[in-house]
């Protein structure tokens, strides 16, 4: 005969629900938040028990090697060039863009814009029809910006001549490339081929490199992450918000700018006094500098390329060529500009969620209160941001501090394993393009990598370390 | 006979020892942080009685409005010009200087040199032997800045030609002034009287004032508390820390910048290239505005100045032309640098205090992590700062908000009342000045208000509404 207790004490594992109802009657619960690991997927189990297991402590062996790099190089502008001049394979009519590779039949609606855009650019059409046909004809090579050591934001597509930042990690001897930035309003990097979006890339091309390359040779290599770390003190996430990381650079380089021939100093004043995303593609080159090194490791089960161009999304781990490919995800939690919604929305582009592999943009949404009010509204919202990627990164960022959360660092280093076990997959907050009509940007959300491709990435790496 | 319950809830009000020891003995205690009134001063809890008693609610009407001011006006800086141009009553061989008047005879080390360096680069003396003689003849005529609407910060002395930011509210239809900020290193303003700081007083005059009033006539007013209040979302209190702030005003005024001739361009690029402290005097001069405004309203017990001069410290309330003044206090928890400390240090000196009167300074310390390294180390210090400046104060801000506090604006008007009543006097965060040797800055630290002059200020109140 069995006799109940006369007092319980209930710990409840796993659905919430029993939780909530024994709550509901007054009752003590001490709820555990466990789930199924990988959603109950028998053949990702039996992997993470190999990886976890016999390969453990050789995957952890890497993981922290990458960790390392990842965490102590020290990425440097070191020059400004032009695409042709720096980046290696970049030649004849080459495009590089955004994301995985991809043929110009399946390229989603805001990147065809910019293509066409940085085709009539180059000089190679005279207007975006006959670059459309170009295109269309097979005529434009299109090579991913991922496969050139290179990161391009957003809907970006660059040209041979389109300037560029040269970044270099000494101790990794790794070189890494990323596009001076369009900046806000009218621009091809947002999906648009208006005359004035092409205007911009000119612009670049003429004048804001030109300067770029002088001011670099007299103000000398610069410290990108110094900087960015600065921000990142400041409220700057260096992906949705790069803010103070751009105004402190400004200020670094006021002498140098302030130096410029005439031809080159207005034009450059008033492009940098309205351009707060400055420094966005300055800290995703640095990222790709430090990703770079750190896919030299082998075994490891950490990511090192995450890049998404707006029809597939890629992801590829440290010590392997092999990307890992799904469909571009929707971005979700979106606020919207007046007029536009969901349904006007492209799926999530660009490889600036390089950013979030090295402890920024929604690592560092802590710190943000302007990344809090696309999350919610409030710091809480910008803390669970935080703190959902450190369920899934190995380690901790040794200079990208939260004041918020009393100088803690960031989160570093996505691991595959984490993600699979817990099915929670970074999340990037980015900006929203239309999917068709070619206004541009139309808000800014969050978009959630899709689980699929982590899961065979998990796949690959334990055939790799079976073999 | 008593009989003891079996089961006791303990609160414990006032001295903590009692709930400490009950908690030593595995008690529950609740602990009220109640303390006496004014310390037991009973003339002081008579006074207070009144003014929270038959003359709480006028007091509490005209501080409504004293806030409203503080909280609502919007000063724009209008025109940079010169103290004999812009200031009312300057002219003729007058220095304007920091804090309460003061005889030279008894003006500390550092203000003593701040204003040698200022004859010499007036032209009045050779060098800086004869300006001593100048000044202790009485052939200078000493000007509290606080009587002339303007404001000055540290040991600074400004003379006839020194350039000045003109700032006016148009609502309040106030005035006020600054000098534009001398930058750090070897200033004036630091207490220093070598030939650097005549030099940089030179490079001001001849250079800076003119460079930023074709700046300003070029860009337009500028609404000074709109940067302030990102600054404040960036990391600033605007007091200690302003490197938000100069670097979004460096950003927005970079084509003005760009455009100024060749003689002004380069030396004014490098100035505010190395001066991260150049909105301090912006910022003041804004608060100055609001305070003139504010000082207008009768019968309040909100303290609308507060300004030292290293020798003495002063406050005025709303309404009434009248100094409390006592001695100026020391700066404690304080950081000195290396081969520093207290006996080196001078008194806490500047008309700086005016920022942490309209929620600026020690309000804003919760949002800023560079000034949570001077008070202890982890944002809990910081907003320990900001909370002992909520108890004092009697409303928030609508404009400066604090992320780490979820957005809760910073605290706004200092009452007399609550000071007394609670015995906590605003603290100032402040740099240290060396007390003798005229090697400038020696570290940084926290200055508490004296208490002296808070229950002279709640008298002489009290008399006003009584008459």
């Amino acid at each position: 005969m069995s006799v109940l207790p006369g007092q319980a004490k209930v710990v409840n594992i796993g659905l919430p629900m029993f939780a909530d109802a024994l709550r509901a009657q007054g009752v003590a619960v001490e709820h555990v938040d466990w789930r199924i690991p990988a959603g109950g997927d028998l053949t990702a189990v039996a992997t993470l028990s190999r990886l976890y297991g016999d390969h453990g402590s050789a995957v952890d062996g890497a993981n922290a090697e990458v960790l390392r790099r990842l965490d102590s190089g020290v990425p440097q502008l070191v020059e400004v060039s032009t695409a042709q001049q720096a980046v290696p394979g970049m030649g004849g009519r080459t495009l590089l863009h955004c994301g995985p590779a991809i043929d110009f039949g399946q390229v989603c609606d805001p990147l065809r814009r910019s293509m066409r855009a940085a085709v009539v650019a180059e000089g190679w059409a005279t207007d975006v029809e006959e670059a459309q046909r170009l295109l269309a004809g097979g005529d434009v090579a299109l090579e991913p910006a991922n496969h050139h050591q290179a990161v391009v934001p957003m809907a970006s597509a660059i040209g041979p001549t389109a300037p560029v930042f040269v970044v270099a990690d000494r101790e990794g001897g790794t070189r890494s490339y990323a596009p001076v930035n369009q900046g806000p309003g009218e621009v091809a990097w947002f999906g648009r081929d208006t005359d004035a979006a092409v205007e911009r890339l000119r612009f670049l091309r003429d004048v804001a490199g030109p300067a770029l390359t002088r001011v670099l040779s007299s103000a000398g290599p610069l410290d990108i992450l110094n900087l960015a770390a600065q921000g990142v003190s400041m409220g700057d996430d260096l992906h949705m918000r790069t803010q103070a990381a751009t105004n402190l650079l400004v200020r670094t380089w006021l002498p140098q700018l302030a130096e410029l021939p005439d031809q080159q100093r207005g034009g450059m004043a008033r492009f940098l006094s309205g351009n707060h995303l400055f420094f966005l593609t300055l800290a995703m080159a640095a990222a790709k500098a430090l990703t770079l090194w750190a896919e030299q490791v082998s075994g490891s089960s950490i990511i090192t390329t995450m890049s998404r161009n707006g029809t597939t999304f890629g992801i590829k781990l440290a010590g392997s060529p092999e990307w890992h490919i799904t469909a571009a995800p929707p971005i979700t939690d979106a606020l919207y500009y007046s007029g536009y919604g969901p349904e006007d929305a492209a799926p999530d582009i660009g490889d600036s969620a390089v950013l979030e592999l090295v402890g920024l943009g929604g690592p560092a949404a802590a710190g943000s209160p302007a990344v809090a009010a696309f999350l919610g509204g409030s710091m809480a919202d910008a803390r669970r941001a935080t703190e959902a990627f450190r369920q899934i990164c190995v380690g901790t960022s040794s200079r990208f501090t939260l004041p918020p959360l009393d100088f803690s660092g960031t989160p570093v280093g996505v691991d595959v394993r984490r993600v699979v076990e817990l099915g929670i997959t970074p999340q990037i907050t980015t900006g929203i393009l239309h999917s068709s009509s070619g206004v541009g940007q139309i808000g800014a959300g969050v978009a959630t990598a899709p689980l699929e491709c982590f899961t065979e990435a998990l796949a690959a790496l334990d055939a790799r370390l079976v073999r």
